[in-house]
């Protein structure tokens, strides 16, 4: 494999800097490129600014318009182009963040605000009356294979079903398929570790063994079944999935996923 | 009412812009008094790391230890203080920023990282048998109200019950919820704006009267219905919604509002 990590915690000494360093040395070890977008490290700016789009930003500025001209023209920074290269070298991209406030901290989100661009990560394939350009599993990064891998602070009871901040799986659906599925890149089962800010020196090598054999079986892992956009399963343009497709009594986010 | 208005927009000429404009002038000739925090205006930091917790910040850094720490010595960054200072003045918050990537857009995301310090927006309260700590309709921001107002670049269909991209409600529940009820504020319907790439000229004035609409009726807006947590509802400390409090049907996100 060659495997992008994307890693966004500040502190080298971290739960989640030990879970970066394993996955660079596990992986390594069996054999596959790693490359690391270390974003505290890298100082990666977090925020869109007209900077970001080269000497021939529209004024007043228009993000998407204006992200998508300066990628066609070459004219990203360089810092954004070295991540688009990145992703295109990749076949797999590994995510390593906490969860803070139910969603990536923000020099993550700003990671993805900066790098997605359009015409890279959007606006990409055509529209006709069978299909809404490419996305939702087509696209420009189609073929690549993700996992989120968060720490989070509570208890997993707190993130079940009827847990109070809601299901893990639906607080993760606007990365996992809003983000990733949606520039055509397939979703593993992310590696989710509860109860981060109580766990003790003692409980790590039960957490490195689960995460290294998670590491070790990616390529044997099967994806979230997120339904294709153009395949069959939606009503084109509104984009709504057609009745009757769902399990019984599925509903929301779910409702993406097939049965 | 104190209406502190936090805007998340690189571009003044912007629709967001238009409408962070628009509140500003409207609640102050209705008599309120405004504040604006204008992230982008301000060059807010939006990355968390270990310059925001003073000169005591532990080395290595923990980030929800440091940030209460430094929260209770005063030793939190002026801008982060100042944020805070703002909140604990309004009873009103209204949230403007353009949906990037099914989220707010990193800048607004670390304004939260950086100003929902421990010990201020979490952390708060006793824990007993009965109380879980005070969050969740209870908390330092008890008694305020806050609303989102964002613009979309997609149609609404899209977004609706069966949309491709999940439901809007259900994509601003991690805000909504997870991070505005989970310090005690109360969350009114946001003001959605679909379409928003495609909005021309000869649009703005329904939309800006239906902004106007909304700003001159927060007040007597009922907030969403969220459960509280300590009020009978979960259990005590796992955080399960008690079995058969839901309306028949209803699963995910919606549990977590009142029938």
């Amino acid at each position: 494999m060659k495997t992008l990590i994307v890693h966004a915690h500040p502190e080298p000494q971290s739960l989640n800097g030990s879970l970066k360093d394993l996955a660079v040395t596990t992986l390594e070890a069996a054999g596959h490129e790693v490359r690391v977008s270390d974003l505290h490290a890298m100082g990666f700016k977090a925020v869109v600014d007209a900077s970001d789009y080269g000497p021939h930003a529209s004024q007043p500025l228009q993000v998407a318009r204006d992200s998508g001209r300066a990628f066609d023209a070459g004219e990203l920074t360089a810092d954004v182009r070295a991540e688009q290269e990145k992703l295109l070298w990749a076949d797999t991209v590994i995510f390593q963040f906490p969860l803070w406030w139910y969603s990536m901290p923000a020099i993550l989100k700003g990671w993805v605000d900066r790098v997605f661009t359009f015409h890279f990560a959007y606006g990409v394939g055509e529209h006709s009356a069978t299909k809404y350009g490419e996305r939702f599993g087509e696209g420009t990064l189609m073929g690549k294979r993700a996992l989120l891998s968060v720490t989070i602070g509570g208890p997993e009871s707190h993130y079940a079903e009827r847990g109070i901040n809601g299901p893990i799986d639906d607080l993760l659906f606007p990365i996992q398929h809003g983000i990733l599925y949606y520039t055509g890149i397939e979703v593993l089962a992310p590696f989710v570790l509860h109860g981060a800010d109580r766990l003790t020196a003692e409980d790590y090598p039960d957490v490195a063994k689960a995460w290294q054999q998670r590491l070790l079986t990616l390529e044997s892992t099967e994806p979230i079944a997120f339904r294709r956009q153009n395949f069959g399963d939606y009503e084109i343009p509104s984009m709504q999935l057609k009745e009757g497709l769902e399990p019984e009594g599925r509903t929301g986010f779910g409702l993406h996923v097939r049965g």
